[in-house]
């Protein structure tokens, strides 16, 4: 039985994780028999949206994790307490807080700062050799993780963002939403989930049906 | 094609809608080729929980409608607009928002008040014998709403919460994570999800997909 760590940004796909990216991530890991266990930072979120306006709400305030835990049902864990050595391999969906509260990608994009805490969890599976699933914008944390490894990654077919990538290192490749992308070598696995906001949640549960299936074959 | 209503009743399973059974419902519901629409109430929560630690945040304050745009990513309506003419079928999910912001069975179980709303848009879909899929705790808005006609149905196996639909008039039948129960002369379908709070995810939507299935059925 393979056990994953699923790392979350909080809840709501315009300043936290994407909420069904996240539940279709541990759909699909238990349709597969495999565990997981959830992390999240625990920080403020960088603002927090009106989800109904799509507007920021000046002066609210929100933590990461406990957000996240409304995901988890309480069942998440502190990030700081993620070991690599206790996991098989590592997944982290989309939404727009993974380009907010976890690097600053969202803003600053190539050019982007990336929470110490977090690149440090991504690191110590790359060095131990553990496969990472990334999904939708969250790409963009392993491209400013270990783009120097020119890992071969997607995020759909938007341009701009892909260009972003590639100045870090990373080899774009257009992906539709219900496939994946498999970098066996440098064992990232990416799909573009909801990056294509019009996307039918079926194709997104087909994609990460598919990141899912190629990470545990690569653990 | 079939076009189907999903009321929601916040963002989280301690005072709002349970997460992953909403996301469920509409994979469910893609995945058979039906047509979704969200709505939730416009008003005040009753309370907020932090799902960290389990525990009211006091002094807290958010909106159903707010909060839960942020599962139907923005692509949601106030509940007043909901028009049961056009329609095919209803679906609820569960978590303790609908019991404590949609109606109080949380805390008065067959005693409980229901918002006149809530009440108004199940009996307009009654009443033009169009089906209601009800998950998790939802069921006891059924009961509360017209339990007089004696529909069966089902919250899993809690004797508790069943004796409490059953004052209301409902017949209870136990059902395990992964079915549902079909009362097809009222035309209800309930599955029990997170009754069980240990539930696995994949058995989960199981249920959730034969709740789909059904209604669809009976549409």
């Amino acid at each position: 039985m393979k056990h994953v760590a699923v790392i979350l940004a909080g809840c709501g796909f315009l300043d936290g994780s994407e909420i069904r990216e996240s539940v279709l991530t541990l759909l699909a890991l238990d349709s597969e028999g495999a565990k997981y266990k959830i992390f999240a930072p625990d920080k403020d979120q960088h603002h927090v949206i009106d989800h109904l306006k799509g507007e920021e709400v000046p002066g609210a305030s929100r933590n990461v994790l406990v957000e996240s835990a409304r995901i988890a049902r309480g069942e998440i864990q502190d990030l700081v307490n993620l070991n690599a050595e206790d996991f098989d391999a590592l997944i982290i969906p989309g939404g727009f807080g993974v380009a907010k509260n976890m690097c600053s990608f969202a803003f600053d994009g190539s050019a982007a700062s990336i929470d110490q805490q977090v690149v440090a969890k991504l690191q110590d599976f790359k060095k131990a050799n553990k496969p990472i699933g990334a999904i939708c914008i969250a790409p963009a944390l392993v491209a400013l993780s270990f783009g120097e490894h020119n890992p071969t990654l997607t995020i759909g077919s938007d341009e701009g963002t892909a260009a972003e990538l590639e100045k870090l290192g990373a080899k774009h490749q257009n992906c539709a939403t219900f496939d994946c992308v498999v970098d066996a070598a440098h064992k990232i696995v990416t799909t573009p989930a909801y990056m294509d906001g019009g996307a039918g949640i079926a194709d997104v549960y087909a994609g990460i049906s598919k990141l899912v299936k190629n990470v545990l074959k690569l653990a």
